[in-house]
């Protein structure tokens, strides 16, 4: 500890803040399909005819960069509905997102854009990319405020051009989301990192819980704000909580394959402006059935010997928080959080 | 050479492989539109409804990373059709990009994905992605081989996993490709970034020489085989170059414009596989004319008064480049020639 002390004296003195000394970085894609039409392709007399050609799909795409100091497992991150990697790797307001943030700890840190998003466009199925004015609505849904106000000592960084930055962070489908094709890029994504940290947010967090099922390879689980859709096991599936939103949903699976979510510690956080009881706010009720569900995912996976806890923010007195809990200006506390956690886990 | 090679040995006892100090990165959006729809937003009784929402739509995409050592000017790079900002980051067979090895000189790298394409995927106007299979147009179009067969003595990297690599780093439009809404992001970029240099690729380029007009930032432009469609001055706009694909395009601008393009020092690569003389495969006669009205735009620039210079790599050695000469096997060679360019030119 002296050793590591001392060297971070050294560091703080030598570099500029967040300076981040980068061993290897690079991009990869991971999984997807082949697609191919039958025929024969003649580049000279028909280039453009889809005939004998294939088409390269579904596939993730990948930024790791491995720092110079440090051993610990690799972390890889999931985006949530209509984001790409950009959340985790900065903010709204251009300081730090939790990938410097690590990165700095000596994490090596694996930013995916999931399967049909992002720079990971290309899709087996063709679909249409909406110009439709939403803005406000995400806004509403990710707990930020009632338009135009935040929440009371909301802790998102809201001044105009900041606002600016986080409604061009969202990003379009390139084809429907589907589960299946994401969880298959990942367990390709952590043959790649070998046995890490898998990070969700929101939507992320439903294929999320099918990634640590499907890859040995998941250690832990550091879940935010997961989306609305959990796994119990068979014959132990609690009712849908109905809310002013849209019920929050539990579905059932095998004895096996809930005991690969006994397997490595999960740990899921819930932000600020979450009420106990149900209100009118559709969006608000939505995450109060969310935690509420996810406390009973947390029951049944300890029950069931495994490790699982919820950590509700303003519970242990950090306040403030939205759905992009990552992003806020509290942003470093939160991680300081989760790196004390897997630090107990001897991660 | 010989100094060349001698920097080499030295970097590669200093450096362990491909180690970079980071002073500072972290992402944002640049330029776009906010459209609105009419109204008054109610996030209580209709979230999902469109009305008094906005829509924030047709920015870029950047990632930027700033290293340690070095006060060069900023590079700034723009992908070219069908490509992200991927492609100048790594290459299909893993080893270091364009953006690795220049961050290693201690340049700066801004890299792009433009308005309506990979993480920039917020469009103003509905648009569709198709799934249709022309993986092998491409690879024709961009001069790797005769499909399945490189043409001889290639440097892409051609084994079945790289070949993987590059077909799924295409990723496609999610909008309309619109050279003014490229160029008005663009300019927002280069204020973020300061004086700075511009890479081009292929498509690319042709916004690219309206940045290097619209941006007084634009302090040297690096195009690599950039597109059909060229600046000149009004009263001296060549005829149109007939080719075996497409004919190679001129337009004219005014003499206010075009002395904007004599302003900095540019630089055109050219790979491998371009005949002097008409060939009937449609791809390789393309880029015989666009590389021939490279020659005739330089000219144009150069006659008043402007410093451009177009390489034809095989003329001064360097042969078996494909159209991603910064993705081949050779990409460092090239790199290392652009960076003595770029010293040449005080930058």
């Amino acid at each position: 500890m002296k050793k590591v002390l001392a060297l971070m004296i050294v560091l703080s003195l030598a570099l500029p803040a967040h300076a981040i000394s980068i061993a290897k970085q690079g991009m990869f894609s991971a999984g997807g399909v082949v697609l191919s039409t039958d025929g024969k392709f003649d580049p000279v007399h028909g280039q453009f005819d889809p005939a004998g050609q294939t088409h390269h799909a579904d596939h993730a795409n990948v930024f790791y960069q491995i720092p110079e100091e440090g051993s610990k497992l690799p972390m890889v991150f999931l985006h949530g509905y209509g984001q790409s990697r950009m959340g985790w790797m900065t903010t709204p307001d251009g300081r730090p997102g939790w990938s410097d943030i690590f990165l700095s700890k000596g994490y090596s840190v694996y930013l995916v854009d999931q399967p049909r998003r992002g720079e990971a466009g290309q899709t087996s199925k063709p679909a249409e990319i909406s110009a439709l004015t939403q803005d406000q609505n995400w806004y509403t849904q990710f707990r930020i405020g009632l338009w135009p106000k935040s929440y009371e000592g909301s802790q998102f960084p809201d001044d105009p051009e900041s606002l600016n930055q986080f409604f061009r962070q969202m990003t379009p489908n390139t084809g429907d989301f589907d589960v299946d094709v994401i969880v298959a890029a990942f367990v390709k994504i952590f043959e790649r990192s070998g046995d890490g940290i898998l990070f969700t947010h929101s939507q992320g967090g439903i294929p999320g819980w099918e990634i640590a099922i499907a890859s040995e390879k998941v250690k832990a689980v550091v879940a935010v704000e997961p989306g609305g859709l959990f796994p119990f096991p068979e014959g132990e599936v609690p009712e849908n909580i109905p809310t002013n939103y849209a019920p929050v949903r539990a579905y059932g699976v095998n004895a096996e394959k809930f005991a690969k979510l006994i397997d490595q510690p999960i740990i899921i956080y819930f932000g600020d402006y979450i009420p106990d009881e149900p209100v009118e706010i559709p969006s608000r009720d939505y995450w109060r059935g969310v935690r509420a569900m996810s406390v009973k995912f947390a029951e049944a996976v300890n029950a069931h010997g495994g490790d699982c806890t919820v950590i509700d923010l303003p519970e242990i007195g950090i306040t403030g928080n939205e759905h992009f809990i990552f992003q806020d200006k509290n942003n470093d506390v939160v991680a300081e959080h989760a790196a004390e956690w897997l630090k107990s886990k001897g991660l």
